[in-house]
């Protein structure tokens, strides 16, 4: 794995919202340049996914955002799914190539 | 589909020989430019999955092009259930870009 999708990145910023969080917090727990965290931040609160609580100064999870988590799971899953059968593939195709090699 | 792979032409060709061709039988029943008939003719002989029969003046299929057939079947299953599984995790995609566009 190691490359993180755009929605992998907004899954870990909401993991860590879910239990609400300061901006510094989620920039070190979601392991985020300041850059990407505002671009992110940005992205999440206009979608209405987090919301930001002005009193506790903190960032927290709307049911928008929760919704997307449970989506996010089932997405997550369907990827890594999806990432072997496409390995499975290649290996099959690997055969192939050494019985007829394409010069 | 609709678009086949160098490996799918292949595989339409040696089909064809399985039953032995004369070389407009296999470009016909492979549908086939003459050009790329040429092509591919050269690469499954030059890879010993075809041999030509000088006295029949036909095509025929060698033990190695059986053996390609069989790896085959294999790729094409493969390959279809990754494109079903591709296409259920692209599904999945647009429900998160719906909850989250990118602008």
């Amino acid at each position: 794995m190691g490359y993180r999708s755009r929605f992998d990145i907004i899954a870990d910023i909401l993991h860590v919202v879910s239990g609400r969080a300061k901006k510094t917090h989620i920039m070190y727990r979601a392991n985020l340049s300041h850059r990407l965290l505002q671009k992110y931040l940005a992205e999440v609160r206009r979608s209405s996914l987090v919301s930001y609580e002005r009193k506790g100064r903190c960032y927290v999870l709307t049911p928008k955002g929760q919704e997307f988590l449970e989506h996010y799971r089932e997405y997550a899953k369907r990827a890594s799914f999806v990432e072997k059968q496409l390995n499975h593939f290649k290996l099959k195709e690997m055969v192939l190539e050494k019985l007829c090699p394409q010069r």
